[in-house]
């Protein structure tokens, strides 16, 4: 059936699976200390403009998140995030079973405001109690968010600003930033982000890759025994190599950003011919993800045929819904979508 | 210096000091196994008219949540609480290093309403995707709440129903139970308390004793090998006895109550002064504690002679003050407060 | 270079790779909600003949043991496990960091023994001070274990015994079950483990796959809302079909011991040899790692030439290597080492 | 009845409690900030000769432990212990709790060796895949130990000197500390302790006070926000002054040596008597706690008559038997059990 629901429902690129062929009964070192993920490493230590910055793969966002957060906070220390953070709501609680509470602040279609971060930690720091407190110890963005909205270059250095103005690191969650990078309506590159973020993540799960998240710590802050702590939270991966081999490729011939914009001139096609047939935006989103608002029949009717997700309830006649596009999807996808709507 | 800055801040009543010197070198069972706590659960059983009453001693409320909430979630559960609510903000993330979310939705003046949480618990049973959330699985409730204010029965009942349609527990947070119950305002008893909670802890430490804290399983809810948790937790008071011994004379001769009275008659006593006085009441508490809006340069002055606590900034030149009296506070204590007013 | 480092050193049968490329664009449900892991789980069934046994894909071994120790012990039990276990020994704290216990027992030669584990669990319930101490929650064991031995189904069933007797799962940790299961030394069957444990892995990573564990429980015993638990520990694929197209193939015309008894053959080859050869061994193992005494300036002589591993010193002038076989081990791997040894 | 259960049966020595009804009701501030507790910690650096002493009051031992070692050791660490160890068996699995290994290694009489402990540690960095293991992070004994025992000062600095080879800190369980330092038979005064660890507890719990144990952190060492963390699990007192009287009175006028040694001169009586009456005693400890080997029928006679603890059996006929003295024994209560023996 025609597939909208998500980045995350088919395999991989191509290239990836090509490769995986070739290298498959090559002997590697276990674990990631072979030779695949050091190439794959200073490939994208290039691609970050960001010669110093230390990498680390995991297999999927959830554990990046909960490993990269458990193993950077200190005992007394929460994680600051927007209230519709995916840390703050779609991970089971996984930060907190690192001990951690997430801090919550308010969320604007994603995203959190620096002034509202900066008010929230003068708060805390000027409360008499606040050794009562979790101290807020890294502050959690996802670009492009849930909501498939990107910060702005302004917005992205002014956060960065206000952690290192309270000395914490900047985190940033990748897991679509293929996405954000190739959108029409962004002036965030890589590099950038490398300079603005102490540790961000390089989504690979859902832009391209059977599975995969390289994790980026740019300032020489990847905790000592990293590694071990990797394996602490069962994140180790025996056969690192898979993942390096992977990020390799991904970043070798730009085809990481190539195959990122074709996902963003799919989604614009989308979102011209839902604008065409009157569609409310719920969101004006400039990523892979496009929220609009359906009525109720029509969507059961479209349900039948195509798969996408129901977000929320709208009102009692319409329901807000979300359709995906990804690396894989094609032209002839969006036009039979078209005939359908 | 005269002082209301919290009802903790002076010893236990003299009762209870008597008792303690009396039985001092009597030998008893370690860790509560002994005549004076089984005494005291069988007072407490009979004030709260319940007899399958299961009482556990413990010694402070920050560690009476964490004890209670990480030894009856289940491991995929999170406990439900206001924004304002103690364990979301003041106990240092207690709450999340046993691993649990405090899963937190809007306080009014501290309290929760229960078509709020009807309306979340709905809400997340009917999300598609809720088994990647942190499950809802106890309603914690503090009584009197963090800004005084009180449950009236019909509220509790509510939440309790709510609590029940849901099946999961109702816990209350009484740490300053004595002052509730003895409020002018209030039609909540004890009995009340003990049929609409499934747990609840009646607070020794700032209502007349040393410290401790009774925590009551009214439904014969108590998890089993608790004693064992509670040891874990680091929570297991070696001569647990003591515990007991206090607890016992608060129950005897309806001491609880009486010195909670205390406490209240003395708070309408500085709500009449300082209504006279034509200071602006920020919240209108029917119990112990008392939020006032002071002028800064006021507030300063007093502050030179009187104890009391700066709760938050309200504008530029005023502040919100927290006066608090207690079971020891005494006439002239007030009678002095009136004059440096 | 030729390498008997580990089992896990190169990706997977060519079958589960061309299997990988066939469905790679095919739509699939996300975290394993698909039909290739529904067929993978009723093929585990049926090599099982345990019809009602619920099954979960995970990706790697210490993962496995992680959430499935987390997910099933009771707040206050520890899981009970040889000192040499790799759950004790090789994962970096994982279990302790969910917070459980791990109770050593003494091991021999890897494997731990009924009686002695009878022993434990009747001298912990009859010990008066059991309340202050870890419960043992379930019995770990490994099948082959650390060392390459295996149970007889004798030693199997008691053990079992012994757990049912105390009411406390078995678990057997199968990372490299395959291995065992061909064994020429083994009455051990694949139906005979799923009647004896209450839960076990079927090891993918080290037996064909490029990653991957298949968890079974036999007895209707896997924990609510398992999934959510293993999101919040962060071992949740979003692509779970990748895990269970690699399960489906190697229960695909009996491909896992196909592969199984490859590993043996090698290793019985390398023993030939190495018995010829004249050297001790260390440990008389039936499975694919072998233990042997070497010679410390020989051992340097091979080391550049194979990839093996040093266990440990023997003594100032000879150390314990290990030689692994597996699936991917071919006939000219192990002349090529006669050659060189 | 007569009871040599245990040192933990009774209240507190009377200048305890009567400076707590001098002290009942001055006004002091919460949480320890006040400045009874300042005098004792000022005392206490005083008695360990130790002046840069930072002090932390607990309530209890397993809260001392957990929280020590909770607060002090990183997240990939693990805390060496002997298997006999309080926090390797008698805790409940509350280091475990905090998310670290307890690493156990032998035990004699309850002591530790520095060789084997140094053997530990070198085995540990020289193993080829430590970052797959738990680091060694932290050294715990207990002095005397769970059988009486104790540390000479030779043995005692040798743990230390290796400690500091490998620079993780050595944490000494002073849970009967008073009576330890009041031996006849050692050489370790409370500054070599002081000298050789890096963080020690003075138990009060056991030692004369209702409760409290006063953690020394020696070297400047205390963790930064401990407060916090305290508070985190669950231990900050409110009225945290009642600890800092207890300490205040016990290091006053000598009165913790004191009330340590008439402990010592009551277990020596007891010693006097059972060899008098011809008893094995099954260790030689020169502490409060006895071990004695006793025929089953005189045990059964003995015990309706006075308390004591059944160890562990001895053989089928005999069990060993625990007599514990305490601050509080009379000499009239040994005249009475030499005439019940």
């Amino acid at each position: 059936m025609l597939s909208f629901e998500s980045d995350y429902t088919v395999g991989a690129h191509e290239r990836i699976l090509n490769r995986m062929q070739e290298m498959n009964l090559v002997q590697q070192k276990g674990y990631g200390g072979d030779g695949i993920c050091e190439s794959a490493k200073e490939k994208i230590r290039k691609a970050c403009e960001c010669e110093e910055a230390q990498i680390h793969f995991l297999v999927g966002g959830t554990q990046a998140n909960s490993i990269v957060i458990g193993a950077c906070l200190k005992r007394y220390e929460g994680v600051v995030a927007a209230q519709t953070g995916h840390v703050s709501v779609h991970e089971a609680g996984a930060i907190e079973y690192t001990g951690h509470k997430v801090l919550e602040i308010p969320g604007h279609d994603g995203k959190i405001d620096a002034d509202e971060l900066a008010g929230y930690l003068k708060t805390f720091w000027e409360d008499g109690s606040h050794e009562h407190m979790v101290f807020p110890g890294m502050v959690y963005i996802s670009h492009p968010t849930e909501y498939g909205t990107l910060y702005s270059l302004k917005e992205l250095q002014k956060i960065s600003e206000v952690c290192k103005s309270y000395d914490i690191p900047l985190y940033l969650d990748g897991a679509r930033l293929g996405y954000g990078l190739m959108s029409r309506d962004t002036d965030v590159t890589l590099p950038d982000i490398a300079r603005c973020c102490d540790i961000f993540y390089i989504g690979g799960t859902k832009v391209g890759a059977l599975f995969g998240e390289a994790v980026v710590f740019t300032k020489k802050n990847m905790p000592k025994y990293f590694m071990t702590m990797v394996k602490q939270q069962g994140g180790l991966l025996a056969k690192g190599w898979l993942l390096g081999l992977q990020f390799d490729t991904l970043f070798t011939d730009n085809l990481y950003y190539e195959i990122g914009k074709n996902a963003i001139d799919m989604a614009e096609l989308v979102k011209e011919e839902f604008r065409k047939k009157g569609y409310e935006f719920f969101i004006d989103s400039p990523t892979n993800q496009q929220f609009f608002v359906m009525e109720n029949d029509a969507m059961e009717r479209l349900r039948s045929k195509v798969a996408f997700s129901l977000w929320e309830p709208y009102d009692e006649n319409h329901t807000i819904v979300r359709f995906v596009t990804s690396w894989a999807t094609k032209k002839e996808d969006i036009e039979e979508l078209c005939r359908l709507l």
